[in-house]
């Protein structure tokens, strides 16, 4: 046997500890093989029973339900610090989405460094670049859009340093924690691709947000969540001054003085049901443990890395994800001249869901939750057969692409 | 008959052209009253299959269903746009929280307006006066919080006004379409406490927010709306730069340009299944007319005032509310010194679900669509026999209370 024998897969698979998940979730697309669970992942079996019990205590109990409510943002945040995050109790709290925690966190963190360009890098994801270009301008700093998380670091007297956990195009991994033992610099910590993929050890960093409907299978524009270290909590003080991050919330009294601790980076009324939905997500990481996952994670990208070596290399394609296991996330990036009609071949043609990033990067996300390496396999060799025979030059490459 | 005759409320109940509406509505609760809908509305029947539509959708086209849901925070925006705000297609996006949505709409407007105070009045609703604080500091502006809507309109040179259409207390409702007319000044209205409720004029207004929780039955947490005029959309840039304002979001360039409709206006990813239940609760809306259920509310709160005349003005109860139906929305204030162990004595005794909002008011709602004039009667006979009695001095008024 070998990389290029399915059988190779399929023993990966029997031997596969976290293969009993994949019954944890609902997979009604096949023969359909989904490697984009990075960009939206599937629904877990409970999720829908959770969102049903959350309805119908609300029509139940009404607004009385709020009494227990009002505790989930801090103890769904809770358990996701325990399940991958390295955090402590009271320092996550889901809420808002990524941008609008992002620009929360950003902006705080300026109170705190009144002096100095905000940093982030060429690989961040366009709505971080997007928010602090925002930030900056509206503040009167500088903006600096490194070539790299090295060279982002390396800005002298930076204010802040934005930096994607795991790269959204390449699934490059930095290392968190040596990232933030060697830095002086204030980082906030982007974790939309890395959360519930790998570990997370926050132990030591000060800020970061991240997404929950990738790897966290909370659903399509689920809630996402905001981490910040207790000792700076106290000195933070959100933009947005919302009635849940109000000390007294329910006083309704005429000034804002925010709440003591995680919560004072709330804004508005949180979102129930999507809370609920995140917490079902969260639990299914902690029941798999992170660990499992990753490792299991490293051996489906290494599959996909053998498979393009064997294969791929001579059809044109370049590996854009690092070699190295511990250097990259739960995806792997394929770059190639026709990267845009070849994932809509892959959709149209081959059954393969992958996604495209510009300009040039066929992306495989493979959460290991629910994707089997005959999965990979399969797609791997659809792939191969699709651009050998040209037929990706076939297809409409005109058509929308949305993530 | 009169209004003290319980025949008298059955004959309103039988002649009442939306009563066919209760039945659309998940009613677990009884024999409890609930008259707290204008802070979390009724599970509408059709939201349940909504959701559970929208998570099959989810589990079974995955990613690809984007492609119809990135549609909807304008699609849903529009449909209540026509079935209550007198706005016109592409003004209203459905999005975030209302507190989210106040701050990025006052951040925009003050780049337009370089010099003057934010103003607002008492009224205001907690989180709109927490938001315009915080900003005026973050802007370097004064915060002018004035006695009255009025006061607030009175203030010279501001740059920008923001004002609750239905006091979240007192019930009153503003003119808004005659104060549009009337005003040099930038309004902001708050429509939370009138959406859905009563009908609005949005037609000449220039900027507006609101929630879908109350009276368009969305859920807890659901997402919020906000209204910007066509003519002014191309002047405002939200303060929040995220990639779903973005020209084009998918090519995922260096450098934000916002989008060119009502669509800047957005932060992160949307909430689709939050989206969802809200096109539910406006489609509700839009059947029973929202003509119809201001006419109705009209009749709702006058048996609540003839009935506080009749029983509690003896009772130590003071109306907060104003008397002309035109000057209310769908909920009346009741103030007295014991209001609130008479608002903890009503839900632990009575089987009565109000409001109470500090100092002194207990708030009774009462949303059309599946209120009866039966279920006011009970209440408000419950309410007088219950402080009649005096049992309302022996509940544990030091229990917790949430919104």
């Amino acid at each position: 046997m070998g990389v290029t024998d399915r059988h190779d897969a399929e023993a990966l698979d029997a031997g596969d500890p976290l293969a009993r998940f994949r019954d944890d979730f609902v997979v009604a697309d096949e023969p359909r093989i989904y490697l984009d669970g990075n960009s939206l992942g599937r629904l877990p079996r409970r999720t829908a029973a959770r969102l049903a019990a959350g309805v119908e205590e609300w029509s139940t109990r009404l607004v009385q339900a709020w009494d227990d409510w009002i505790e989930l943002p801090v103890l769904v945040g809770d358990r996701l610090a325990a399940a991958c995050l390295g955090a402590r109790p009271g320092e996550v709290l889901v809420a808002d989405s990524t941008t609008v925690n992002l620009f929360k966190l950003a902006h705080a963190a300026l109170d705190l460094r009144p002096a100095g360009p905000v940093v982030t890098d060429l690989a961040s994801f366009p709505t971080d670049r997007y928010v602090l270009e925002g930030i900056a301008r509206a503040r009167g700093r500088d903006l600096v859009l490194a070539d790299t998380p090295d060279a982002a670091l390396d800005v002298a007297g930076a204010a802040l340093v934005c930096l994607s956990h795991v790269d959204y195009r390449s699934g490059r991994l930095l290392d968190l924690a040596a990232i933030t033992a060697s830095t002086e610099s204030m980082v906030l910590w982007d974790l939309s691709h890395s959360i519930g993929a790998v570990p997370i050890d926050l132990s030591a960093a000060d800020l970061a947000v991240g997404c929950t409907y990738k790897y966290l299978n909370a659903g399509p524009g689920a809630p996402a969540f905001l981490y910040v270290r207790r000792e700076l909590q106290a000195q933070l003080r959100s933009p947005i001054q919302g009635w849940f991050g109000q000390r007294e919330q329910f006083a309704m009294g005429p000034g804002y003085e925010p709440a003591d601790g995680i919560e004072r980076f709330h804004a508005g009324t949180p979102p129930v049901l999507g809370i609920l939905a995140v917490d079902a997500g969260v639990e299914l990481v902690t029941e798999a443990g992170i660990d499992r996952i990753a490792a299991k994670g490293e051996k489906l990208t290494d599959l996909i890395i053998g498979l393009h070596d064997a294969w791929l290399g001579k059809l044109g394609f370049e590996l854009a994800t690092p070699r190295s296991a511990r250097e990259r996330g739960s995806h792997v990036a394929l770059r190639h001249p026709d990267a845009w009609p070849i994932a809509r071949a892959l959709i149209e043609r081959a059954g393969v869901i992958p996604d495209f990033r510009p300009p040039d990067l066929v992306r495989l996300g493979v959460p290991a939750l629910y994707t089997r390496f005959v999965d990979v396999w399969d797609a791997m060799r659809r792939l191969r057969d699709l651009v050998a025979s040209g037929e990706h030059r076939t297809v409409n490459a005109a058509a929308r692409r949305v993530t």
